[in-house]
């Protein structure tokens, strides 16, 4: 069975973030909208589309790509598998990256333009500090650790729900609301509503993103050091009676 | 096996369509009822009824008719289906359009009774304008690209869980909360509560909707180009262990 | 392999029904003391509560007694399985009807002292008219279709989640609040606070959740009329692994 | 098939706990933090974060450690497995007690951090009294049972979001808002916020969790008095395709 080619994927990869972008500007845009001033309504509401969205978009682009929509998981899908080429290549991996930040940016307008707002507009809602940094580290490393535990313990099939379930969750547990994602971070610069996030910051973000990555790789490889052929399923969703392997098998 | 003859497969359509409106219309009445003025709270629970609802729907008539309870899927199923016969037949198609549009003015009947209105009235409320037809163009996009999607991964058998996450997702990240079915979208002219439409805006967001159709099929087409025998098995329930393919294999 | 005897079934039924209305009370008598005056936003916690509760308790006692816990669900076993011998004998019948009846009157108990209310009290709150009834006829209908559908389909793997879903649903889309089920609307007879029935309204209820049991036993046969070796399997949670059926084979 | 060594296993619990300690912590307190004085607002974003939180954390962990997370399971596990062997030793039983606790102290640190409370503090929230302790006895032995009867059912690969349900629903139906963890309940000492629970508090809720134990496994051996090899399968997420055994084979 041969693999889609590199521009099928990247499409994949920039519609998949674009929509995963659209449906959290969007909701975020909706739930301010119906529930002026109650802020924890509009995360509650926030958090649910996002869930449902991510989990629905991973279903449909995963069989195609793989389904990151997230830097941070193809370098480390990059990274993992250097030695067994099982992985990204550096080209590959080049490909996916520029499609996610396209694909983010071109998220964020169209939701800006499905709610009547500014197709692009510069976010005024500044973000960071120390606790938010701390926060965009355990959620970064928690999916990171998530997304390839379930590729290394061989049900690669529950990715979806699990990576919906687990960033609904991040939303509210971590006090950054769990951006964990460089690209999405950058296309949530140009919306000034309730998902928006100032240009400023943004390094600290991402920064604080590459350092959750480096933790939940290195929790992974503690954890589950034998990658084995298993490398190769992250997030596809297109595995629902993979051979179960045992950890440390 | 045999397939089931037209006239059970309309009468699937006809109630699963049916009971998807009275479940929109029904539990956005409950909700205005119980929380006057709050419109975020009405979402809320409006588009959690209506994700579980449709859900469970699909998994009862699913076996049966293939459960679109949508014309757009049913002309996507023709479509796609014409040069291998294996959609719907101009025939099938009839009937389906034909259950689902009864089915669905039926189910707002239903509703209505249920909670005490009048047994049919024409809505007031007024959806339209270039973002809210957009957002039917995404929304709708988005259910015919996932349905035909897990169709041709061979992953029908998560489409109930799958489609019930992106409606209640889509009610909130599309500024039109999501019609997405131009048969639920007539069935809900027929409520002067909170889930109506006004006939006037019937026509826009039918338009709107048939857009969506061919944007979802053109996006499908490229990222999935080959159909295979999966393209008989459009959100029917029934496959749980069918055989999976590669994309592009 | 050997059924367990009707005394652990009984056991199983009696314990599943008590706990299903201990968590439909105690979530309704937690969601009034925390947010007193908000009916919109007590039914979302009730309902979500009650939805997870269900489909845990399905998955915690269906090997056992396939957690029927409800008087209609085992009526209709019993009818549907008659010719064959395939469902409940009529003794049998009898032995899970008292104990849902007694697990139920107990689980409104437990609740109660949880709550540190009266441990008996009978509620005062009247709950009919005929939209109310016309709500628990569609409410029970599709509940005795669900399971019935899903056992025939061959996927009763998934009844757990979709029983769940579906009262989740509709405790929102009717307009009764969905009781759905003589046992627990008797137990809720006894306890003066949210989820509550006053005895006056409890024969309204039953005669519209019989005619309910009708209903959806009508449009089973019509839909699904071929019963086969899966008329055994209702709401069994030990088969994840069934062997698929096409309807009407 | 080897498994991973205790060492390994321990961490897995102390991440594990520690994420499920920081989830619990941090959302209560963006709970709070967003919805000041609507208490049970705060308590549905509480529950549905931990309920998506827990599902996600057992999925990751479960393949290296079994996913206790809790004392009052590795207790069950050692108990139910002394006569075969099957379960936990007491070796292991002791390191996964010590790893549970520190994991446990640990992520209640890392939420105070995340949310700019001091790193350490001590609850003022008095939680007790008869009717709590009661519900702490149903959340307990509810639990037990739960993990219990889907490994004896040979169902642990639905383990996750079992589990995740049911606490997300026991949050509600328990007037003790179900700690039922005895690990938890000491991490959540150390912060004074909308989860904290005050030391002096801590002995009653521990008593009354062992008790749970107690009558979970009571009930667990009369239900499912066959253990069979799927005793050592204790929420072990790693077998998605595991042979089902009927109940009382």
């Amino acid at each position: 069975m041969s693999r889609p080619g590199l521009g099928r994927r990247a499409l994949a990869e920039a519609l998949g973030t674009g929509l995963l972008v659209s449906a959290v500007v969007g909701s975020g845009a909706m739930a301010t909208r119906l529930s002026p001033g109650e802020a924890g309504l509009q995360l509650l509401a926030n958090s649910i589309a996002t869930a449902f969205a991510l989990a629905v978009l991973i279903l449909i682009f995963g069989p195609v790509s793989g389904a990151h929509f997230n830097p941070v998981v193809s370098l480390a899908d990059w990274w993992l598998g250097r030695r067994d080429r099982a992985g990204l290549s550096a080209r590959e991996l080049g490909g996916y990256l520029v499609a996610q930040l396209v694909g983010a940016v071109a998220g964020c307008v169209v939701a800006n333009l499905m709610f009547d707002l500014p197709a692009v507009a510069l976010s005024s809602t500044r973000r960071g500090g120390a606790p938010l940094w701390l926060g965009e580290v355990v959620a970064t490393g928690g999916l990171v650790l998530l997304v390839f535990a379930l590729a290394r313990a061989g049900r690669a099939s529950v990715t979806p729900a699990a990576v919906g379930a687990y960033i609904g969750a991040a939303y509210w547990f971590t006090s950054s609301t769990s951006f964990a994602n460089p690209a999405v971070t950058v296309g949530r610069v140009f919306t000034d509503s309730f998902a928006g996030i100032a240009p400023a910051s943004v390094p600290g973000f991402v920064v604080a993103q590459l350092i959750g990555l480096v933790v939940g790789v290195g929790v992974l490889v503690v954890l589950y050091p034998d990658a084995g052929r298993a490398a190769d399923a992250v997030v596809d969703a297109k595995a629902p009676a993979a051979p179960v392997r045992a950890a440390g098998a």
